[in-house]
């Protein structure tokens, strides 16, 4: 039976020592990491890139499938990958946790284990945080600092009206593992408890939309491509929400139209499986299915034939005037007006 | 009546826009602020000072007393008050908020408003966050960015053995206000609420308390008159847990004692007529009452003319070889080990 060492054994200041111990910078960025009021920084001629996200029990994640690793990794890598989706390089985190009574020493150190795992893997330092307690559930706040050379920033809005579009990866598979994992918490919860009998979910030839949802990864190998292949995208955001509403909020904030080709949206083989088994359709699962932190973002016509070089990337459509309005484009030719459904939020 | 709009009339994003409307950056180092996967800075040859804070609902505040305004403004000043504490400026903040069904609209106007006004008063830019919903209470965090010049970043670990032991204001204030404020909730808990008279707390003749406990000042003034007097502090903190806590922290950081002699602490009229009323010593609640947010420094020996001249700085003691221990020495000569009982942590 694993150990469970209450945290009140180490105090505030002894579990920040103990979790941060083995943290050694890796970056020359990093002046100052752990233990003083502030992490001191040096960049430098570069720019400094900051992205903030909060995670809350119940909202965000749900602790009966998702182990605290998983749930470290992930928190790391839904910041890492904003860093990304400037055209920036990932370099320090501060982490900040509010956790109840009801969590241990192990627990913490399972879950930074997963936040460091995808620190190391991004090459990031973590510098600093905060721990404290939490009378309900657990809440997460992760700050991550990344650079760019300057002018180099990608934002939201510099998209022209023929750009095309691309996005990196698959779409959907995020949004079908939780839809698996939701449907395998409803069976273990609708069974009887206590006929000796351990629970096993059925995910079976579908790993790979589990990891999606749980070991989500950011595309730093997209922006390197890019970089290689000397493309600087005109406009960048990671898809978090959901194809769709990444799309309104790149036409909002360039001024432009598009059109994006159904055909086009890039899915996987199990994604395609597994929404046919709950009866939904695919493509509403990749153009509104969250958490799928692909990188969608626009190129100069000029680049084309730079773009379809790359690995991993397809070109699903262009921007167009803002008077063309925002469209999906079947199969068949139709023409159907984009609506930002979104990742539900609670609020 | 106040109004009172839900905020699902809004939103998530459309809450944010309408929050973060009015800013405009007053820094040069803001390049990009709210609306994009990140904010962007440019530091250039600077230092960059990163520090983060989370504030949870029913352990750091308890809006039964705390106005969302003094929260606002206070969650801000405290993270200013680390930027301060490192000798350097502030100048980014992002902001993150969880909250549940019961806040409306008007009551994030309300933190906010107390947001901006700790901002526009120490000239710092609100650059990004989040905002989400959370099942239970509000959840804050704040990370602020400041720079400094290279090399100038006072760190806790560089007190040196014969140093001068200085703190900024006076010390227990803010624990007594709390103190005040939660003997009348009590008596407001123990009262019947149904007898038509609207319920009076009796304050007066200790309001400077209450602002104390619910508008800390961040004493960025301290800085400026250090810097105006050429002086560099060897090693500096924020005293947010208590003066005692704190010095353990800057002696075992540094390497070395101390000796703090009790006469010397500064106190206020106010702070010793409360804890007189209340039966409390006024050095204990000096030395382990937390959120103060004065600053405690040490300065080489050689700054001692310059120090005395400073303006609400006093000279507390003085750094010792280790091997001498960390010792109060009260009014009759006596010495007394010091405890970091500090401000307790509820983990």
């Amino acid at each position: 039976m694993k150990d469970s060492t209450p945290i009140a054994s180490l105090g505030e200041f002894g579990l920040i020592d103990h979790l941060t111990k083995d943290i050694t910078p890796v970056n020359s960025s990093t002046v100052k990491g752990v233990g003083d009021d502030c992490a001191v920084l040096e960049y430098n001629d570069r720019q400094v890139l900051v992205t903030t996200d909060m995670l809350m029990e119940g909202v965000h994640f749900d602790l009966t499938y998702v182990p605290l690793k998983h749930l470290g990794y992930k928190s790391a890598m839904v910041n890492i990958s904003d860093i990304y989706a400037m055209n920036g390089t990932p370099r320090q985190m501060t982490v900040s946790i509010a956790l109840s009574k009801r969590f241990s020493v192990e627990d913490m150190e399972e879950f930074y284990s997963g936040l460091q795992l995808a620190c190391q893997r991004h090459g990031v330092d973590l510098v600093g945080g905060d721990t404290t307690s939490s009378l309900t559930g657990l809440a997460i706040s992760i700050t991550c600092i990344g650079e760019c050379e300057k002018g180099k920033a990608v934002f939201r809005s510099g998209a022209g009206q023929n750009d095309l579009i691309c996005v990196s990866g698959n779409l959907g598979a995020a949004y079908m593992g939780l839809q698996l994992l939701e449907r395998e918490k409803a069976v273990f919860n609708s069974q009887p408890h206590n006929d000796g009998q351990p629970f096993s979910p059925d995910f079976s030839g579908k790993e790979y939309l589990l990891e999606r949802q749980l070991k989500p990864e950011a595309r730093g190998d997209i922006i390197k491509q890019l970089r290689e292949a000397g493309i600087q995208p005109t406009a960048m955001m990671d898809i978090s929400d959901g194809l769709s509403s990444e799309l309104m909020h790149l036409c909002k904030q360039s001024g432009t139209g598009c059109s994006v080709y159904q055909e086009r949206i890039p899915i996987d083989y199990q994604t395609a499986v597994m929404a046919e088994e709950l009866g939904m359709d695919v493509y509403t699962c990749a153009l509104n299915g969250g958490e799928d932190y692909e990188l969608l973002f626009t190129v100069p016509l000029t680049d084309h034939d730079k773009v379809i070089g790359l690995k991993d990337v397809k070109l699903i459509g262009h921007m167009t005037r803002p008077e063309l309005g925002r469209h999906l484009v079947t199969g068949s030719g139709q023409e159907i007006e984009l609506k930002a459904q979104g990742w539900q939020s609670n609020l």
